[in-house]
């Protein structure tokens, strides 16, 4: 894990003003034993987005980066994929052209590369790209791409009787493998989308095959539903970034007693990215809404002064 | 929740002989930092099922139960009922007559009686009948039909900082209103077998509406399934009563480093119950995989001398 630092003043890396004041004051209601806003540790639960809100989304979520490396290794075997969508798509490295064709085409590249083999084998090529890809512009691992602040947040939030989980669209067995040394948050605190498996016996060993059904679909409405199904019980806080986290923050928001919402807005080109439209989902109904109801929106420009974990 | 008694020796309702020795060593050998099968906790997991395990699943599982009273309330609305399967077999309380249709007559009860509402008005139903049933033959709540045994071993493995999951192929959110309670488990540690959910506005107020579409049936294959997709690594210890929980066990001893697999065996007629077989679950497969591989096997009558917690 790349260990945010432990100093007198918590959150280092967020400027003074009302964000870090409001979600000190936060945390501090919440954890305050006998006061009015006092939570209970079991149910002191944050839920942290990851693609923009954890890590870098630019130029392209880091996922479909792995997805599309996978479909090139291959490709020479499909001669037909230079002159059919998705898959040509994904050889010119067009997210928008595969975003077009819906949530089909990405389970179609999903079929055509993460399917039928069993989950620790999956897990292995997953562990092997991530460590050795780098972020084209950063020129650094994809899992040092991740932003010093919510490193801090997560710390924070834990060291103060928090679980903290991710809830993400990507795959949960894609961020599973190094999401513990990275972010602190261990496999069983991750929700993401996922395929069914299928248990089978393999040479008399058990083992799961990656299938090519969606089991969830974690994006926009199926956060909830995955918070529910995972959790079983309403987070206090939620963490995200565009219109895909409207719902979490939205279901987070309808819980009674103490709640924390906040958005990261990309606002900054020069250290990180200014954007509030991608491929895979803009920032538009979700910050209305954040405006609207005084939810909690962090402008990292303004707020955050460093932006990644030193090299 | 009941609490187990902590006394200088662990587990005082097992009876002194090889499995209380054999999990005692198992714990103490996994837990040493230091030592050759030390496991770290947040690998230290241990895995549940939940009927025939931690509480009494005869004559009939509770759930049944709960399910066959709701439709019985409102059968007065459906005259058709007395004559159509699997809606007669649930009136007649009989349980076999629904097995036999198999997982589609089971849904179609759920989908008449447990669909269609909101996950929070679920829980409130759960809960008020729960807390006012009474299993037939011990005239105490179900929730008092939990094995003392079992709960002393479960929180004996958590102050050895074991994190105790129940995986049941009961419905998720029947269980998980009254086991923290009751097991010292939180929701987000049960995994069930559950309903598809869609999120929706009502009156402005987001919802989860249960719809009838199953999306994970727990038991069977589909626990080491429902185990990735929760936990998304191997558990070191399982414990489970019937060939639906086999592959759950099997999954658990396929993992490498120092395992736990245990069987409950219910062979006490006098103070609970003696049967191999029940309309939802044999025990035979299981208990020979047990018997050729070591795992373990709790005979009730040999090795509990308290059956349920005092009332």
């Amino acid at each position: 894990m790349l260990k945010p630092t432990t100093p007198a003043s918590p959150l280092p890396s967020w400027n003074e003003g009302d964000v870090k004041a409001s979600v000190i004051d936060f945390v501090g209601r919440t954890s305050a034993e006998g006061g009015p806003d006092y939570v209970a540790p079991p149910d002191r639960i944050a839920l942290f987005d990851n693609d923009g809100t954890l890590w870098v989304e630019q130029p392209m979520m880091t996922q479909a980066a792995f997805l599309f490396e996978g479909v090139k290794a291959i490709a020479p075997q499909h001669p037909e994929w230079t002159s059919t969508e998705p898959f040509k798509s994904a050889l010119d490295g067009n997210l928008a052209g595969v975003a077009a064709g819906g949530e089909r085409a990405i389970m179609e590249l999903f079929a055509a590369t993460q399917c039928g083999m069993a989950t620790t084998d999956f897990n292995k090529s997953a562990i092997e790209w991530i460590e050795t890809a780098r972020h084209p512009r950063f020129s650094r691992p994809y899992t040092q791409c991740v932003y010093q602040p919510m490193l801090e947040l997560m710390a924070y939030l834990r060291s103060n009787g928090f679980t903290t989980y991710i809830v993400t669209g990507g795959g949960a067995d894609f961020v599973r493998p190094w999401a513990e040394r990275v972010y602190g948050v261990p496999s069983q605190q991750i929700i993401g989308s996922s395929l069914k498996t299928k248990f089978e016996m393999l040479d008399g060993k058990p083992v799961l095959i990656r299938t090519p059904e969606v089991n969830l679909f974690d994006d926009g409405p199926g956060k909830p539903s995955g918070i529910h199904q995972f959790i079983g019980k309403q987070p206090i806080a939620a963490f995200g970034n565009s219109d895909g986290d409207l719902p979490m923050l939205q279901w987070t928001a309808a819980g009674t007693g103490p709640r924390l919402m906040l958005l990261v807005h990309h606002t900054d080109a020069q250290r990180e990215y200014a954007y509030d439209e991608s491929p895979l989902g803009n920032l538009d109904k979700a910050l209305q809404e954040a405006r609207s109801r005084g939810w909690l929106i962090t402008d990292i420009k303004r707020d955050w002064n460093t932006v990644f974990p030193e090299g």
